[in-house]
């Protein structure tokens, strides 16, 4: 755990959702049906789905999370020489709207949401948060759920975080950004958010000069900082 | 090799520089003094100077390519758990502005100056790519080396490839711009220039619906095409 001061009180806890919330390692089980070496190819389906939302980002050539996803798969599997069928990649697609929660999760939206707004602020599409909250049962502590869909372009470009100053009322050093993507933690605290890095696997952030306010190994530790202390 | 009918005729070739004259296999070599893993070391070394430039693009939060390739070096260290002493670190450095080029691109560029006007356009820093240049003796073809550091922004975003416009008396069709990187290739079709991938290792593109005009395994094949059809 480490903390810097404070630099403002906290009113709005944004959350990154795909590797914050979610368990990506659950994606990498989907992909065992398919493949001996699931870990492999989910991470490269993994980089490609933020290579790609990178690249369409800077060509100014928005697709949806959904479609940016398909892409990757279809390049992951051809990378891998994996072939499915129509059901096995329907599989595979539904991982992203069928997800995993870390076992912490939930017990700690509860108790952050009895004191602060909570939103979700993601890549994913409108469609793939709605349904993936709904099969987690988290939608009812999230006040909002905000898309990179609506501004079509992907974190970490501003025009994403900003989404949280025009749906709540709170000023940038008033949210509370939380994310354990280092592309992620970098932007968020570039746009001048207060962030708390999860620092799920202990590695290293990349060394470009920005800092989180907060590092936490699970979310039960942003409780004890937040809410217990 | 893969041709689509020609769209305009071409004046300008514009070519990336590292992976497409450059042989990046040469900085692997410069990792084995100080890694017995030096493929590995590099590739994350490669990927990491890549998404740093995306990263700090989307951003808004430009640092030039040399800084940009020391983060991703310092990253890659502590990833792979090497240490280095000042004079390694050099050596690792100075590779980028002394690099090795593909063996046929010396007497390719020599066929293609005499029909075209030739230039570079690179992520690499002006610095790097005038050092590079004179390294390698080819410095005589070019008309031009343009950088992103002159917009401060990094591929594939247009402003960088507009550069060529701005430079040369071309309009978007009448450039064929020439890479080996994928998001290069895709990037410089998306901004509009006929685009010539060399595929020198028979890889997939990414499947993001933006094709180039031409695929060649090396520069041989284009001057087949251009110069000697």
């Amino acid at each position: 755990m480490k903390v810097k001061p404070v630099r403002a009180e906290i009113k709005v806890i944004a959350f990154d959702f795909y590797g914050t919330l979610v368990d990506l390692t659950a994606i990498a089980q989907a992909c065992a049906v398919i493949t001996p070496d699931a870990d492999a190819f989910c991470a490269t389906w993994r980089a490609k789905q933020l290579e790609y939302t990178f690249w369409l980002s800077l060509m100014n050539r928005y697709e949806d999370f959904d479609r940016v996803t398909e892409a990757a798969l279809n390049f992951t599997l051809n990378h891998h020489g994996v072939k499915v069928d129509a059901a096995q990649r329907d599989v595979l697609m539904n991982a992203w709207s069928k997800p995993v929660a870390y076992s912490e999760v939930g017990p700690a939206l509860s108790e952050l949401a009895k004191k602060y707004e909570l939103v979700v602020l993601s890549n994913g599409s409108t469609r793939m948060l709605e349904r993936g909250l709904a099969h987690l049962g988290l939608e009812t502590y999230f006040r909002r759920v905000l898309s990179a869909d609506s501004v079509r372009v992907y974190k970490p470009a501003p025009s994403v975080y900003r989404l949280v100053l025009e749906h709540c009322p709170a000023s940038k050093t008033e949210v509370l950004f939380v994310s354990s993507n280092n592309f992620d933690v970098i932007g968020a605290a570039n746009f001048g958010f207060q962030v708390c890095r999860v620092d799920r696997a202990h590695l290293p952030l990349d060394p470009l000069g920005i800092e989180p306010d907060l590092i936490v190994a699970d979310l039960r530790e942003l409780v004890e900082l937040l809410v217990r202390r």
